[in-house]
């Protein structure tokens, strides 16, 4: 049986179930070294202004290096009656070293330890995803580039619309992960704010230096309200914002990758290693990873819809109900680290099938967009143009011929003002080329676009590496399983 | 390396990552003692239908067996290169009997293999939860009963409203529990179809026998299309639903104890047990267990919301995001059943402050109602009524009066129609028994809805005994962890 | 300047903002005709009680009559300052026949007539949504019959799987819609109680008849607590819920309308009349409708979301948050009759092109399993028949041969047991025609299914019948807009 | 009947179902003056780039300023049939001027100018929801400058805690609401990027200047890849995870305001301005406002799940489904807007009753904390001390007495560090002041950080000047209704 630290009150002892219900330990462990490493920063800075003796600090910080150790070789036992891992290394504290572990809980409680813990825990979560981030960005821009010149058609509602660039089709994602790039990195300002000090809700009355501590751990700013810094949890929240939409970019990928793999569409095929077989049909060859990744929308989904649920109506301070944060974190955390992880590892392993997509450019439908500019370049009004190549559309699907089948007299039929020269916008690699608008498909156009997102890729692997830089060395990346 | 069982097309394996991403056991194992009854089932069957022989049968039925033994010895190496749960099983069946193992798979696929999982899982869980909500439903009318006299402020707004019976209240969320019970029921009759033998999307060319399948494992009826019957998960979404819904009425419930906790109100205290301190303040006892029941309709909310979003646009038939529905549905299971268990155990140790209710009584405002009742039953039309009695309450706050404190001839400065007879109505007691419409607050009334709740409780205690009485009897409660 | 029936003890009218803010009228507007309808029953009650005289009945019931058809041609003012629907009524009402119109209120109170109102307009709502899936089952099993022996490629992953009929394909979405359709009667049946007579929060002193207000307006039961009927909102959530799983079901029928009819699958074309053109590129089809439809999932899965939050944590009873109820039920209930409607008539117009599914086929990939069942047949156990065939497709794939094309000296390489027979299974009809189990798509099977549905059909059809003749008859479906 | 812009190739017109189901018109009208403003600067870009001549600008540009005034004198007929505010605009301006306005069409799409439209319309929505948000902020600091010195208890778990500073629970919601501004801000930049140029998904062969639009338009920047411009709507989400923690907010200081508005607490009283009465209870004074704001959080939290949800699996570029993206955003943006403002007008008409504030306090309980630190001071382990003050407040339970009650004689019996001295800690706000820890709530701190986010304010209120000055200076605030 273990005595509670917060006991003295209390005639009875918690119920064996309510330990079971309330305990946090389960999942909380997870943050085990941030929750060492704040305890050790917050004892220092205790000695530092005389709040503790340099003594008490040295001995206390080398207990909770010794149970670090102890907790990486697996030899540390959860008891779930600790209720929470802030508790279960406090209480070995005191086992190993008596009374002045005791002290280490001065000027501060666990309203605002556990705040400090989550914003450790996420600062080292976003700079893992930055990382997978950028290198889906990376290895993006290199197929990209092998593929400036590969045509397909582009879709609008699933349809044929206009020829594009394989590299521009590719491009599209690297915006979007581009700006969930940026999305972390606002959101990692927001949560880079040191909340120690504010204790239980209403600060403390022993003379602590909260800077000092800031700076021990790296940390941009410290908190301002300590009432709202024990119960804001908007820095999760946004974490979980920015993970949806990632996630949401991650599903759309994945779809096309369903699409694409499709005996239908045919356009590309991934390596044997990212797909899996069928416990009935000897002929299948599955994207699985695809569909899971598809699917894991989901669970982000439902990640940040439980933790809004659980903030809506909480009145002030810290309730309990905050416990509820973490699991929707760390699962976040984790599936959106593998989602991108794997992604670096089965992208390059794609064939794209450029011979497949030729093919479906050839009936030339996608060209009627390029019949309707070259009437309005011989001063036809757009509404106009594009009425008449309706027709000649109509025209062709009745009489069985391919758009590029017209002869020049058949078009003249429907506008007077088709020549000989209508022959040269009919081609497919032209019409791509033509499209020299900023951001448009022009072969030109994506490659200036790939060069101009490796420029921006440099500046933000530095800007990565300087935030690390900030952040006490010890901690490596977040390990995820 | 495990060599997979659909390996046969395939040139690479895995990559090691993939099985990693992929893999369901380290949460399907859940499922295990289901999927083994469910593989016994077919097994039996396959020999009843000759398409194995009895002896074969038999040695196949003796292993599964024995690897659920092993299983619940922990005996059992749950390796994740097996992917699921099914795999597993079956890799050690081969090993353990061989070849013959491998008859086992024969007229069904993991597709529909993991839906009849499911649904007996699902089966079992929902009497579960019916069984607690039934208890609960119990422990709410004792103490409803206890409390039928007691009188507290009704609330609107959280506004004092009108008198009513503590056992009116408390009955109020029995009405809830009993609706959550009834839908619980109603989507029981949808999980409890077996889709065994849909195979992998079409059905089997093997002359299995569906039926059997079903009466042997206690299935109301068979699945009507195989393709449906292995992409249907409407019966997970509508436990969920289902879930959801109690859980709102659980956070209801919590936040109300929560509010009565408080210093400010006081209309309750609850049992040391269900309470915990703080790490900080030796003053604290806090209602940890409430605030955490509410918090978790957080999680259920987003539960729902993962299935419903991963079944958005799925084509036909089977598609590896599926996978993405268990984990919500076990984690929506141990949480229901688990809030309801603790709710159980919390409810009789609380102890109503009968005292502090009948205090804030005693201004009188929440008898304003009588008095435009009174003059109406003069003849007054109600809303003139209404429109006096307002006034008289202005003018009775703004002289510092109560308004049981107002004298006749005060009254009736408002409306002549005041007589003697108004003291009558100006009483808490009375005004509460005067509420004799169905369902209404009167002492008689509350009386009669207990004794019709419980005549209620009886049926369907039975009903759940008949259920559980079809289905295959070595099944206990689902173990919640 | 609006009087407020409330203002009695108030010094300051409501701010014009707040009545803005707070104002309901401008979506519960809605409601009119249950509220009027609501309204007839309970005065009739109040007469039949003798709460009061049968010619003050007659009169409010005329005036109530008169407003009905002002509403109805244009000419009722809805002033937002009178809040809400039951106000204006009620305040034209007085306008009419002065204060005889004030005694209409009598024993009820907003908190039980809104939930009244909002009763009777889901009980129209949810009729109308069966007949409406009813129709589409309807129209689906025609389809069904008319493409039995058509056969597609079955998929799983979105990858060829087994051969199929197209009937057996349109019949999945039956089953789906057949278990909304019961989710939605059993919703009804929770939807179909009278609350009225709850009144405020604790019942009425007046001496009502609830059960005779009830069977006026053809309520199975009556509230059984007043103060969970005034604050329970279950059945608007629970309608909402039933409605998540039916846009589900049509967003995976949308994606698939979606997707055969794309250039790659061209399984099907719609009617022009079904889709829309581009602004831009003149030779586009765009299947609008169906995306749309796949769309509309985010607007019910949001709905639902809303009303589960504003439920939660809310203690008894009624709280003006309630008033966040009525939008997202308003808005899911027009969305599912608009997007079944349509469905209604655009699936009629589908040609599907079965021919290219026939075309599709030929390669021979999804007869794998027929060659494995072969081998199982010959007495091979079915893993060991599994992986055989793996390594034969793998074969076939590289030297570039159809499944179809190997000869049975090539088959004999891999196992002795293939003999001439083999040929015979190699068949896309013969495959789907041996998939006779229960739910299988063997034509057969089919045909049966198709048979079972229709009957069923009759019987549901039967079933609303008998609802909507004991719901009064001046009401008709609901109109949306 | 309207002609479609892109009938051309059609031989049956739209079902007039079709063109319901289809149609935005109804709801993105709200767009107009944004699409108007939109074709302006395209059609003078278009002149500047020799496309079209200034001629031939300068006449379309007066007329669809001609619209404009049509639209906001009422006059101008929105037809269903025209599907979207785009065309209807468009029919009308070539209705007006004949063949040339069909010039305006060139070189963009409908897929393009509808993302551009929604920027314009963001931008000003942000920039108004963060001109409210910074006039809460104003508001919220002057009333705590007011009440820096009344105490009230500090609360977790709704249990008296500590006591703090009145003005420091006011601050904390402006740290919220400061977060609020932030994460607009971050937005605001997402927001303010020109799409246009975009054209149908590929850009446009047109020698178009997306930069002079851009500058024209105050944009920052250009979108950088037309597949991801047409089909991206991240911004949009953004916006509506932002709205979505603002909602959370309000919903919490709602549920304060609830809380203690009510008899329990007392502790402030809201102007009858902000409340309304009930039809029934003459005596009630309703905080709906409140309440509202409150169940707001619902239909927020519903909008951004819808979102999500639409665009979860969606393949490139422009699907209709983007379509179901506007209601979300109109509704959260004049939501949002709605509640903040009333929330300025509600906030100063607040009575804050800090004589009940002060009454509670007198008990003592919070003063806890106080006697363990004391002990702390005098050396005693945190550990240790708390527990010993346990068990005296067990004590003064046990015997009746309050915290505050006790003799240091009675202290003694439980620590003999306790001196004379304990007296002086033993006051509130003597409790208060101490704890001057940065974002602590002594008085002197709250003051500093009142002073800190008042010159913030200054800099947030130039800042957004300085945005608003960028921006064509026609449009005022989004008008909300």
């Amino acid at each position: 049986m273990v005595i509670k630290p917060w006991q003295g009150r209390f005639e009875k002892s918690a119920h064996r179930e309510v330990e079971k219900y309330t305990e946090s330990l389960s999942f909380d462990r997870v943050l085990y070294k941030y929750d060492i490493l704040g305890s050790i920063a917050h004892c220092k800075m205790l000695a530092e202004c005389g709040i503790i003796s340099h003594e008490e600090a040295s001995e206390i910080v080398g207990a909770l290096g010794e149970i670090q150790r102890e907790i990486e070789r697996g030899e540390f036992v959860f008891d779930p009656a600790f209720e929470d891992i802030h508790m279960a290394i406090e209480h070995r504290l005191i086992q190993k070293i008596g009374d002045v572990g005791g002290k280490l809980h001065t000027a501060r409680s666990r309203n605002d330890q556990v705040c400090l813990d989550l914003r450790l825990y996420l600062r080292d979560v976003i700079l893992s995803i930055r990382e997978h981030i950028l290198e889906v960005i990376r290895i993006l821009t290199d197929l990209a580039e092998k593929h400036v010149e590969d045509v397909l058609p582009g879709y609008t509602h699933l349809q044929h619309a206009q020829p594009v660039s394989l590299g521009h089709h590719l491009m599209a994602y690297c915006e979007m992960f581009a700006r969930d790039d940026e999305r972390f990195r606002d959101c990692f300002t927001r949560v880079n704010v040191l909340p120690l000090g504010s204790a239980a809700l209403a600060g403390t009355t022993f003379p602590i230096d909260m800077e000092w501590t800031a700076r021990y751990l790296g940390f941009d700013r410290v908190t301002r309200n300590s009432m709202d810094a024990v119960s804001d949890r908007d820095f999760a929240v946004e974490f979980l914002g920015c993970s949806a939409i990632t996630a949401m970019h991650l599903s759309r990928l994945a779809e096309e990758l369903v699409l694409w793999s499709s005996s239908e569409f045919g356009f590309l095929e991934m390596s044997d290693a990212f797909c899996t077989g069928s416990s009935i049909m000897p002929q299948k060859k599955n994207p699985d990873v695809a569909e899971l990744m598809r699917g894991k929308a989901g669970r982000i989904y439902g990640n940040l819809v439980t933790l809004l649920t659980v903030l809506k109506g909480l009145p002030l301070t810290y309730n309990r109900d905050l416990q509820e944060d973490k699991e929707p974190v760390f699962d976040t955390a984790s599936t959106i680290i593998n989602s991108l992880r794997i992604l670096t590892m089965l992208l390059p392993e794609i064939s794209f099938r450029t011979d497949r997509m030729a093919k479906v450019l050839e009936d030339g439908w996608l060209l009627a967009t390029e019949l309707a500019d070259y009437l309005v370049c011989k001063g036809v009004p757009f509404r106009k143009a594009h009425h008449t190549v309706g027709q000649i559309v109509k025209y062709a699907i009745e009489s069985g011929k391919k758009l590029t089948g017209l002869s020049v007299e058949e078009l003249r039929k429907f506008h007077k003002s088709f020549e000989e020269d209508v022959k040269e916008v009919m081609d497919v690699k032209a019409a791509v080329s033509r499209r020299t608008s900023i951001g448009g498909t022009a072969f030109s156009r994506v490659r200036e676009a790939i060069e101009e997102v490796r420029r921006e890729l440099t500046i933000r692997k530095e800007d990565l590496i300087g935030l690390r830089s900030k952040i006490p060395s010890e901690w490596g990346e977040v390990v995820n399983e």
